[in-house]
């Protein structure tokens, strides 16, 4: 991409709060997390606008049109611009004109009940895509998913002075981690992920490693890795039952409630190693 | 509304999964929380899919037509009818015509950088309505706020056998609690709360209670409440910076981190009284 303009955002606050107890009321300073209305435009038309942590945010750019199935492929990003607004940000991507057209299409030949009158209406189709069953031969044993969770924790730098983040990170095939991405939304954490891994490497292989996610494990979440090609995916909370269903069906392991001794295994524990 | 069509969705399901943990591996039952795409519909065209738990969908209907400024008031909507879809279920709701043709107009007159070619497309402008400054005169003692949050708790009965949904719920001036609704979208949960009050009341004074919440207080969070007149929210875990902000500006009560000994107020602390 050229002409890269990143301008830098506050992502954290501090503010000044009461804090009240049995010993009576004090007043501090205390720090909070930013959140910031980002609007996502392809070809200088908006798409659409997430509540999103002001940081990393060519990263999720370039995640959410992957994850969505917007792009294909990073080439098809021709140019991102970070430019502040009055009511928030708005990220300014030019895409391949295919894809741009791709995109119009989608939204144009929504099959409502009556037809789409308002258009660029959400349908129950748009919302349930089924991504295609994941090719992945990765294994992992449980000590180190565990010892990868607890290296991510380590690197949730806002997290750790907001508490009110959510966290994503890259395990490698090794057992080493790379890439914590943070944000208010679960989902744009792990869109910044998507998008730093296939940023810096074009060839980075999405079936050879697991995501590691700090949230709960919904719908979205399986299926923005689904369409990446994940096929492991390891969450500190608990899955939906729809996200299970997914998981089974795409071929992605899917693990919930991760803790430094145990954790459980919803769908395809075949890529789990028995030997701790 | 007439001619209410309310099918019965589950909302928890039992799954076979595996229990890792330094004793082995065993199999077991779980209970997972459901999660299903609903689409809204107004007069027949689909304005917005949202991943939800299939209970109390005509609370949710008519709670987010409400806190999204889309309704004005519950007399606005005719009728909603609940129908199973193939990928999800369908709300669909028949709303006063002034509303729709509102509706319409603010899809239509997007005022985007290049204008709005692909129609239906979120903006900034959009994303970030302003609610007038709510007029509330309720008080609360730290006490009764503790009680009715644990009072809450007890009533989280989804929560309680899948450990992955949100609750809301309202806190009388006199310090009971009703309605408490439950989904795995904290704005969800927040929308059926409100869309219950309503329905049981089209009388309710929004101004003489709050919210109790078991999630994060995002913006939206403080949105939807500003906008319904809500002037205090109790949350469980933190607010985002922007959502302090906002609830400076509304003139919202906003804390934070209650527990049952403490929390953290974040604005507009005038309305708890000192005296525990």
């Amino acid at each position: 991409m050229s002409d890269m303009v990143i301008p830098e955002f506050t992502t954290s606050v501090d503010v000044d709060v009461e804090r009240w107890n049995d010993a009576g009321v004090s007043s501090r300073r205390d720090v909070v997390a930013e959140e910031v209305p980002v609007a996502l435009e392809y070809n200088g038309i908006s798409h659409a606008v997430m509540m999103a942590t002001p940081a990393n945010l060519e990263d999720f750019a370039l995640g959410f049109s992957l994850t969505e199935g917007i792009l294909q492929d990073r080439s098809e990003l021709f140019d991102c611009e970070i430019v502040e607004a009055i009511d928030g940000i708005q990220v300014q991507m030019r895409i391949a004109t295919e894809r741009f057209v791709s995109l119009k299409e989608k939204r144009r030949n929504l099959t409502g009940r009556t037809g789409c009158g308002l258009c660029g209406a959400e349908t129950l189709q748009q919302a349930v895509r089924k991504p295609a069953a994941v090719v992945c031969n990765v294994r992992f044993s449980a000590s180190t998913i565990y010892a990868g969770m607890a290296a991510m924790h380590k690197q949730q730098q806002l997290q750790q002075v907001t508490g009110a983040t959510h966290a994503a990170a890259w395990l490698h095939a090794d057992g080493s981690i790379s890439v914590v991405r943070e944000d208010v939304g679960r989902h744009n954490a792990l869109d910044k992920l998507i998008g730093a891994l296939a940023q810096k490497n074009p060839q980075h292989d999405f079936a050879n490693g697991a995501v590691l996610i700090t949230s709960r494990a919904s719908y979205e979440m399986v299926q923005k890795s689904a369409t990446m090609g994940i096929g492991f995916i390891v969450a500190v909370s608990a899955p939906t039952a729809l996200a299970i269903r997914l998981a089974e069906q795409a071929n992605v392991t899917l693990l919930g409630f991760v803790r430094q001794t145990g954790h459980v295994a919803y769908a395809h524990s075949q890529r789990l190693e028995r030997a701790i």
